[in-house]
This record gives structure tokens, sequence and C-alpha cells, in this order.
């Protein structure tokens, strides 16, 4: 039985409406001199790149700009960029935009600091040997969670693999959230990255208790921590009453900046718990289909829910709660159910699908998925109930 | 209006039963060479200091050792250890023992790394250049949260002053605690320093909501955010159930976990958000009486929760809810009352004094407390209810 775990925090968060104008001062605690600006071509036309660059230069900050990140970006971007940065001499690193910006942005900051190819630090944890390069990171979805987060996902696009390099060193410095930076999000894109952020959110909430995690030594994600539950159940509370508001309502700047706030507190608490079965089984699922990510977690997430209510009961009610449901008259069995369905009434209330046929999933490939998704330890071994060959077969034709 | 709030959080938290085992490891990722152990006599008579030096010997640490700290670290203890650090080479600092040890390596790190005297960082906000010296802080009570926050209070003998000095580099770089540290706490010390815990959590969950704080630029104590609502609220639900235990089973380990935890949560929350009135009043009152800080907090608690009940119901009941007592049939009113009640029989039920006139403070001081209260605008300002000359004096009466 383990009897200890750590908690690993990004040292400075600056939260609201106009946080950005901050941005000068922060780089200035920093100690930043040469700055490297990295974003993706969708932020750019929307004018964030250059509201950020004017800010800069504001604070006498002439910094670079490298705005070319794509989704699921390649290993190859990341090398580009970090020659890019070291034609420059940058020394501090922003990653502005969703997931990918702000995982670019990691590995540039690493290799800022440490030098080397991304893949030298890919597989096994604590690979990085220090500290990275000063790196802001401000995003303008709110999903990943990727801005306080140990987590840069790569795509290695010879082997068609996902490379995702976990290190506590790979925490951007300073989060910056400002509501504002959202208010344009299109509303499916909205709902997916919110949907996301549940998922990480009741995943780590769930997630196995720290103590009966099975493995050895030091690891990232591991299991549910009090922390981490302080954390992440009021990301739940945030996200059940604000996604619907944030999605048919894209201006609502209150639910923005509560869904905001939410994907922040789901991302502080799952990058130290860890997420479970459903993000297990998006993996397989999420190269079979080109949803995106949030898209899958979310669907799954009701189903994995209603397969861990056999054994962690007391959690979901205290889920149903915070969907602000009553559940006078039911069991606790029953009321533990009712908070799955809870979140699938969500899914319908925000427009994505609630089966899998519904992306494209076939009967066929159940039981390939099942049998990849066991593959993923780190994440498998978080579910509160074990997920066996037989169990994860059985959930996902439930979800077909 | 204030629009954005700032989050600041110790890098890492290692918790749990035997976690003190982790600390060579935590060292070796810190980068330390020459480590400088400071600690107290008490701590040292206890066995722990060679518990602590046995464990560094083991991971090939050969540290120093400074046990002179004394309660309320005079500025001459602070420069005579930096003096001692400065002749070992010392280039990292472990805090072991209560907020006294915890406030001098502090400072010793911050000397360590930027010289000069503590005087130069007192006086203001953000007076401290860049990061301290690699600081582990090990707390062997559960009260302060000194090993999370940002604040140092040391004492100017000669014009018997506290001297705080507080900046957000001054958190440890890591907190590590071990609840198993902490089982040896005589009832009465564990009673003083859990119901600070309690004062540090229902202050920061209370005090006003960051927006309306009074105040131009960055500031430390920012008033009630998000995140540290959802730790102090946690932090409150845990002492309310757990400090009786402590304090009536000093070996129920459960409890002592509980309560330290509870204490961590409490100060990640105030060292953001601030104390608010009951602390204010505490300073003169410290200054008068002999009283431990913790029962004069403490004793304040109840009286300044019941001044405070006139605009903040919400959060009262929901304190009411903490401590597990049922709202049913009063009105939000009574229930928000019914919970600084809650809080005065926790007093009794520990075995801490519930009026002022028990600790010495008679009729004749309360003009003075008061006056001398209202000049500590950052704490002042941070109280849910204006705290008027007339509205503090009526209240010092009714705690007479
Ligand atoms: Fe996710
Ligand atoms: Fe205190």
């Amino acid at each position: 039985m383990r009897t200890t775990w750590d908690f690993y925090s990004t040292e400075r968060i600056v939260f609201g409406n106009g946080a950005i104008q901050q941005l000068g001062e922060i780089l200035q605690r920093l100690g930043a001199k040469n700055v490297l600006l990295i974003s993706d071509p969708g932020i750019k036309q929307a004018g964030i790149v250059d509201k950020v660059l004017a800010l800069l230069e504001q604070a006498s900050y002439h910094a670079v700009v490298y705005d070319q990140v794509i989704p699921e970006p390649p290993i190859d971007s990341a090398l580009e960029c970090y020659e890019f940065a070291k034609s420059q001499n940058t020394d501090a690193v922003i990653g502005l935009g969703g997931g990918s910006s702000i995982d670019m942005a990691k590995i540039v900051a690493l290799l800022v600091a440490h030098g080397g190819h991304p893949l030298d630090y890919y597989g096994g944890e604590n690979q990085v040997p220090g500290p990275i390069a000063p790196l802001v990171a401000i995003p303008t979805t709110a999903g990943t969670g990727s801005e306080v987060t140990s987590v840069s996902v790569l795509t290695d696009v010879k082997n068609n693999l996902k490379v995702g390099i976990s290190d506590n060193y790979l925490r951007p410095t300073v989060a910056l959230l400002d509501p504002e930076l959202t208010i344009g999000l299109p509303s499916y894109v909205t709902a997916c990255s919110g949907i996301d952020a549940l998922s990480h959110a009741i995943e780590a909430y769930t997630a196995k208790p720290f103590s009966f995690i099975q493995a050895e030594g030091q690891i990232l994600f591991q299991g549910s921590i009090p922390i981490s539950d302080a954390l992440a159940y009021r990301a739940i509370e945030l996200i059940a009453k604000n996604l619907p508001l944030a999605v048919q309502q894209g201006t609502n700047l209150e639910a923005r900046s509560n869904m905001l706030l939410g994907s922040l507190l789901a991302g502080m608490a799952f990058s130290n718990a860890g997420t479970a079965a459903a993000h297990a089984l998006a993996y397989p699922i999420g190269g079979l289909v080109k949803s995106p990510h949030g898209e899958v977690t979310g669907l799954l997430l009701p189903y994995v829910m209603e397969f861990n209510t056999a054994v962690e009961t007391e959690k979901m009610v205290k889920i149903l709660k915070a969907f602000d449901i009553n559940a006078d008259g039911l069991s606790r069995k029953e009321a533990a159910l009712a908070a799955s369905k809870a979140v699938f009434n969500l899914l319908e209330t925000i427009g994505l699908p609630t089966h899998l046929s519904d992306i494209g999933i076939k009967e066929e490939d159940v039981a390939e998925i099942a049998e990849k998704t066991l593959q993923i330890d780190r994440l498998v071994r978080n579910n509160p109930r074990v997920p066996t060959l037989h169990g994860l077969e059985e959930l996902l034709r439930k979800a077909l």
C-alpha cells in the first residue's frame, strides 16, 4: 500500500478578465529577455496574436512569433520551431492557443533549456533533468488544462503514433487565463473541450485512491489524492452549471469564465491524480475515427461512470449533488447511477454524440479497442473498478 | 473593481506517513549539495533532528545543523544563522519544526540567495528580487501552514516589534509533511495550532471577494478567490471533524494526518486570500498578553464570525454544513449564526478559553486594541464587514 502522495503545481496562476494585460509584468518577474510566442493560424486570424504582440511591445518586449502550430503537432514541427528559437536566442516562451500550441511551447521550452531531440525525453517519467525555460501558457480554449499540466503530446507521423512526454518539469511556469480570449470559440469546440474538462475532473475525482494504486516508486498519475479531490469536485460543480450556457450563449462572459476556471481546476487535479478508463479507451478509438479528443472522452464518460458505480458509490452520489440534482427517495446505488445519467443528459443538451456508432465505431472494432486499452497501464490501473477485457467489451457494446 | 486574481503555490507538496523517507530524493531533485538543517531545541530533544540527520546520511548528505531557533525568532538569530550558513557554503536549507523554525529557514534561504540584512526585505511587497535558495519545509505542528506560505515573522527585539517579511518568493520550494512527526505534540499545543489553522481557513473562506478589495496593483492578500475557497472549505471540513480527536487522542494517526492536511490546505488558501479581522485583532492583543497566537485567533474567531454574519450569510451557512450540523428548520440568518456557535463549542471541546478576560484582557484595553487593529490595513480591508472603531469595540466587549 502506498502511504504518501505528491502534489505538483504551477508556481503562479493569473486569472480574470483582462489578465492578459499583465503579460509584461509576468515576463519581467521571470527575467525574460528574448521571447518566442508560439501559436497557430486560427488564433492569428482571430487577431489574438497581434493583440498579444501589441501588449508585448508596450512592455518593451520585441517578441518573435511562430504561428504555424497544427493540431496534433508532429515532432518535426517541434524541431523546426526549436531551430527557430535557437536562431533567435530565445530564453523565454509563450504558448498561446489550444492544447496543441501550449504542448508545442512546452517542448520548445524544454529543448531551449536542455537541448537534444523530443524523443530523448520520451518513454518514461522523470526524464527531464531540470527546470525548462520560463514558459507562460495562455489558453484560448477551456478544456485541456495544458496550461498547468505536466504532459505534452506530439505525433510521430512516420509511425502514426502519439508521443506523450510527461514530466513534472514540463508544467508551465505561469498559467495566464483570460476568459475574454475564449469568447469567440465556436459552440462545437466549446462543447468538445468543455466535456473533456469534465472528463478530467470526474476521472480524477473517482480515480482509485492513491494508497491502492499498484506501482513502484515515483509516479505521475497517482490516483485520487486529497488536494486533487477538492479541486476536481469544484471543477465538476462549475462545469455542470456553466457548460450548457457557454455552448448556447457564446458571449456569456460569466459562463466562459467559469468554464475556464473549471478546466483549470480539472487540469490541476488530473495532472496529479491522472485520468482513467474513459481516457484509456479514447486512445484506440482516436486512432480509428477523426472525432476530437473531447468528443470521444465525453461520449465514453457516462458509460465508464456506470461501469464504475459498482465499486465507487459514494463519490458518484456526490457528483449527482454537484449537478444540483436531488437524490431524495433514491437508494445510494440509484443516486450513483443517476450521476452517469446526468452526464449523459448533459451530452444531449450540448449537442454531442452519445453513442459510439454516431462517430463511426462498429461492433467489429470492439475487441481491438478493448485489447489496446488494456495496454495503457498508467490510466487503466487508475480506474476504481478493474477494467477486464470482458468488462471493457461489454462497456463498449452498451455504448455502441 | 479588481477583475483578476493570482494564485501562487509551492511547486511540490509531499504528504503522508513516512514521507520523510523521501527527503534525500527531494534534495537531489533540487540539486542540493551543502545542506543546512534549521530546527529548535524541542525538536532536537524529541529525537526528530537526529532522525532526519540519519536519513540525510543514508542519502549521502552531510548536513550541518542549527538547532537554536527560539519562538518568535529575533532578527539577530536569523543573522547568526545566516553567518553560519555562509561559513558552511550552504546552498540548500531545511526548516524542521513549528512556524518559527520554518520562518527562520525562509529568511536564511533568502539571505543565502540574495545577501544583505532581513530588514532590507521588510516594509513592502515584492521586495525579494528573485527565487530564494532551495528550501524544504518540514512542519512538526499542524497549524501555521508556514510550509507553503509567503510570510516569515521575525522579532525586532529592540523596538518590541513583529517584523513580517512577505513575498511570494518566500514560499518553500518543497513542503514535506509527515503526520507521524506530529504524534508527540502535547494536547494544548495541538489545540492552539489546530484552531489557528481553522482561523486561517475560515478567515480566508469568508474574506471579502477579491473584486471588492480596495487596493492598487499587485497585492499578496487578495480576498476570497475561487481556488482558495475550494481549499479553505475542505480545510474547514477536515479540522471540524478531526481537531477534537487530535487533541484528545494524541496518537490517533488518522486524526493527526487530517489535521496536518487541513492546516496545509488552510495555508495554501490564506497565503493567497489573506486572513481578516480575527488575525488583525490578534496583533495588538498579542502585544498585551503572553497567549500563543492560535489561542488568541481561535478565541476571537466565533465573535468575528458573528460580526460578519450581517453581510456574509451564505458562506457561514456552508461552514455550518462543514461542521456537519443540520440547518433544517433554521432561517438562513439563524443557520449562519449557528456556525459561529459551532466554533465556540469547538473551543470548549478542546479546552481553550472562550473569553478575552480568560487570557487577561480588560475593559480598559478595548479602545487601544480597536484603534491599533484598524491600522493593519492589509487584513482589515479583507474583512467582509467593515470593522469600524465602534464595531470593533462592541465585538471586543462581547468577547470579554
Ligand atoms: Fe482529455
Ligand atoms: Fe494564524
